[in-house]
């Protein structure tokens, strides 16, 4: 037998209703916020004693919106511009055999919620809201930690990040705690690869807002800021 | 609907055809080498281009020997000497709700093999012989790597490495590519945690032959090297 059923155990809650504006990896954003609430089968204090020791951890995840059924060998990185391809098992792309996705992210704490159970309050994230998890790992230095780790094509295609312009009436529209989380996203450059148009409108959806901006040169410009439709609908 | 069925893509071959002897985590002893060989259906360069630019890789594994129906909020850590108790998801265990491995491995090289397709020779593993695969991904330093993180327990509790008495006679029955792993594994104490018994034997099977050891305090010494009453049914 070559498979395995493998169950949720939890959900994700971050501020991307959407897949456009999430980090294209976990810890380049530490200042974005996210909470993991589990599945009712899996609350448990005891499940997570003493997770609140380690400083960061991992959570194996499902690329929930990158499932398909069949698999390409090969996929175009966003890093290498989106042209370039190179091998599924050499990137991180969601688009693999199984859609399983690996991120490491600070632990802020555990919360023991009376009704919800076990919260993990997470930075760093790079998951859509409600992805489902299929893991939750401690972060071990000794094992998981390699400084001079060569990164292939990762190490010479890094991405810029943007001067954001996001003017301060637009600002007040965000709560101050999802401020800096905000701009983190929008200065990592939030658009397509092979984007270039200085007169195109962007809207990054983000918890209950629009964010509306333009990029020219290496600066972005917040143009606006606006309720979502869907806003309330929280899941 | 909250599961998902997952393919084996590839399976490990290491010289461990027990858990007996499996290093604790990966990395612990990196002259230990390995091979990943994938499964037919997966057997593709395109897929592996550009991998050999990493200097390391993840595994994502089954537990293939530790699936269970039930699953317990708490495990008894070999590192804490397998008595204190802490919650699944604050450990590395295998006794998980999914059995779910994750490894970071050296990458020695890619062997694009006539029949078998792409050979990943891997070091520093810490799984069984014939162990599923489920991914392959490149180790991202800027998004894996986290120096400074906080180990909880694993911090205040690394295990003691011990002297190594191996009777040159005794080592030389063991090829010489083979030998700088063993002696890294016997190094680790593979045996029990709550085991002080100078006395008691020790059998570690280790590729094609049987490792006979005993341990007095800080020193292992090996009794004898004999051929495994199994060898030659290499999978």
């Amino acid at each position: 037998m070559h498979e395995r059923v493998l169950r949720h155990i939890a959900h994700i809650h971050t501020d991307f209703p959407t897949k456009f504006g999430v980090p294209r990896q976990s810890g380049l954003v530490d200042s974005l916020k996210a909470v993991v609430q589990f599945l009712p089968e899996f609350r448990s204090a005891d499940a997570v004693r003493g997770l609140e020791e380690f400083s960061h951890i991992w959570l194996i995840w499902e690329f929930s919106q990158a499932v398909r059924e069949k698999w390409s060998p090969t996929v175009r990185p966003p890093r290498l511009g989106g042209n370039a391809r190179v091998g599924v098992f050499a990137s991180r792309s969601p688009f693999r055999p199984n859609p399983i996705g690996l991120s490491s992210v600070r632990l802020e704490g555990v919360e023991l919620h009376p009704s919800l159970g076990p919260l993990l309050h997470i930075a760093g994230a790079d998951l859509m809201d409600g992805t489902p998890i299929y893991d939750i790992k401690p972060y071990l230095p000794y094992g998981d930690c390699h400084p001079d780790a060569a990164g292939g094509f990762t190490d010479v295609h890094r991405r810029r990040v943007l001067d954001v312009d996001f003017p301060p009436d637009l600002l007040g529209r965000i709560p101050p705690d999802l401020r800096a989380g905000l701009l983190g996203v929008l200065g990592q450059d939030p658009r397509p690869a092979y984007h270039h148009d200085p007169a195109r409108q962007y809207v990054l959806p983000f918890a209950r807002w629009e964010i509306c901006f333009t990029v020219a040169g290496d600066r972005l410009t917040v143009r606006d800021v606006r309720t979502a439709p869907s806003a309330g609908e929280n899941p």
